[in-house]
């Protein structure tokens, strides 16, 4: 795989370097239960929990408000599934853009009869209404979480979650934030208390798959929905992930150590790729907020009808090229993404997603948009 | 940890070294996400998929009826709860040595008036009492689930899984048996069809911790517990915990292949402890049915009161040898184990589990007793 080029890593990134040995060490050594008394237990129970409390201190919360889950989508599951189940929830308000962790599990529970379920509209742009959510909380009268995600998967669109978390609060609402696109790759401060919790997944900022976290502040207490044994101070049954905990937890130090320079090369390397299209193929334009307030790692490029466009991530991949339509469940197909049809319904136009990270270069985005040329360039006239 | 003893097999196994490399070298070389319809994630859905397929073929079971879980606690779960929640199930059949995996869902369940919880006698060497189990089934006029572990993970007992599987199935119940000790240390033929549910958790066979998997039996349709994306035939949303999964299949491939050797090797060392412990310390005594129907694995000891017997498990910790009380989630207490609890009720006497591996020696087993005979010999009259 080592000749292709990777644009793709909003559906994952490569395991970083130093993780992966830090990794193989503990594997290699250290095998205890962390549940276990003896001493090789507590080895790796401190191991995991050095691990909880690295991720506390950069996210400047307590280390007994950070649970291991087996992802994001886990993590969200948990949010959304325990608030209706341990406090009282009994509306969801969200969009119709959330990731499917988000948006499949409050519709199982509202045809379920759990909750009622509440869409906020959407700005031209895809951009989440803030009015809209505000009117809708005012006419809710019952216990209600807003999930909302930080930045979306497909689009790159990014929300101001501070804004967000003061609007919900202030209507005594609950707020889960799906956060999975931007740990990592943004700074948090949940001391300011703008959150009630926040799902995280390792292999989306280069650690490793099957880890990620939930946080959940401490003025929420909720039941497991994994049952079991007493692990995660009885939040989640099972016999931890260890490596990939410590993982996990080395992963986001290093995003936090390199958060900058990673952020100034990956955002030219996005700012190069829509210059370069731009110059190259004039027909090109930009899904959602692209230009404005979008994550830096996330290039949504829409492309007119074409007789290419069908098989275009097709003859892309045989190019050598990984990219991707939306999200990853959705591959191969527009007809798969909700985010696009929800923001653009109807659209004839291709969607590809380019996706970037700390390994990619821009003799890569070169290459990529020569090979985008060979189906979307004007035709030269003899 | 290398010059420490390892008796806590049962709580967890160290990772086994050609499964260990088998990981390293999938860490190191692929990262594209299964759901991504590029090269990147081509391959590695491909080696997922292989992975199933070694398995199914293990189990003699199809391939379809495999969906990985983050270990046996979430495949336990997800029988359970979604027995009630897709199968119409309103009355579960379960015992009180049951791993809490299973209990305190089944509780969770019966106090939210979703089910009612039945529990089957126990005999006198903690077996499952199979005539009180068909009378309980016959009782029962609404579908019914039996969850009953394959074998004790604190005293060992051996369940015989055919002949329960043949009680539940004619009496029109399903079945669940939660095989977390027993997968990779005996064969299964799933082919027979004596089980609708079966959980397994690799970190118990020599694979990694934080994956597992959950046999489904293709005559029973049910929903997701963790909603999202479409992995696992939309059985379990999440990205899959691919190297894990790499490392399930691989670890539990080398148990078949090993098993006689296995079986062999880690009998003759429980047998060796069993007279070695008599021998030295007369006053001891076994629990459950240690010579009869158990896992060859597990060896649970039961000593007289004693002024050492309190701080036994710390005392050999200090002598540089892990054992464990009973499971590891009741470490450091026999007030913790519900299972010694139950099955010799009011007992005075101190338990300790010494459960074994392929790794294990006789010189170990020595060296154990050896400490032990500190604390228990009878003192000798001069």
């Amino acid at each position: 795989m080592n000749n292709r080029i990777y644009l793709d890593n909003a559906a994952t990134t490569p395991l970083d370097g130093e993780v992966l040995e830090n990794m193989i060490h503990v594997m290699r050594e250290f095998y205890g239960n962390p549940s276990s008394s003896h001493a090789h237990g507590r080895k790796v129970k401190g191991m995991l929990e050095e691990s909880r409390g690295k991720i506390a201190k950069l996210l400047h919360c307590q280390t007994s408000e950070i649970f291991f889950t087996s992802g994001g989508t886990e993590a969200d599951n948990l949010a959304i599934r325990s608030s209706v189940k341990s406090l009282g929830v009994e509306n969801i308000i969200t969009s119709a853009i959330e990731h499917h962790a988000v948006l499949h599990t409050v519709e199982e529970l509202s045809r379920a009869g759990l909750v009622k379920m509440h869409l906020v509209k959407l700005d031209e742009k895809g951009h989440i209404d803030l009015n809209h959510l505000q009117e809708l909380l005012q006419s809710i009268g019952s216990k209600t979480l807003v999930s909302l995600m930080h930045a979306n998967n497909e689009i790159g669109n990014l929300m101001d979650i501070k804004k967000v978390g003061e609007i919900v609060h202030k209507a005594g609402a609950l707020f889960h934030c799906d956060t999975v696109q931007t740990m990592g790759h943004y700074s948090f401060d949940l001391s300011e208390g703008y959150v009630d919790f926040l799902a995280a997944a390792a292999h989306k900022f280069n650690g490793p798959k099957g880890i990620g976290f939930i946080y959940i502040s401490k003025r929420n207490r909720i039941k497991p929905e994994i049952t079991g044994g007493s692990q995660e101070r009885e939040m989640r049954g099972g016999t931890e992930n260890v490596y990939g905990i410590i993982g996990l937890a080395h992963a986001l130090e290093i995003c936090y150590r390199d958060m900058e320079k990673k952020h100034v090369h990956i955002g030219e390397i996005k700012k190069y790729m829509i210059e370069t299209l731009r110059r190259e193929i004039p027909c090109v334009e930009f899904n959602g907020d692209a230009e404005g307030n979008c994550l830096y790692t996330v290039l949504s490029v829409s492309l007119p009808p074409n007789e290419a466009g069908n098989m275009l991530l097709f003859n892309l991949d045989i190019a050598g090229i990984s990219a991707s339509t939306g999200s990853a469940c959705s591959s191969g197909s527009n007809i798969g993404s909700h985010v696009i049809n929800a923001i653009y319904p109807g659209t004839d136009r291709t969607t590809l997603r380019f996706s970037f990270g700390k390994y990619n270069t821009q003799e890569e985005i070169d290459k990529t948009v020569a090979a985008l040329k060979t189906w979307y360039a004007t035709p030269v006239v003899a």
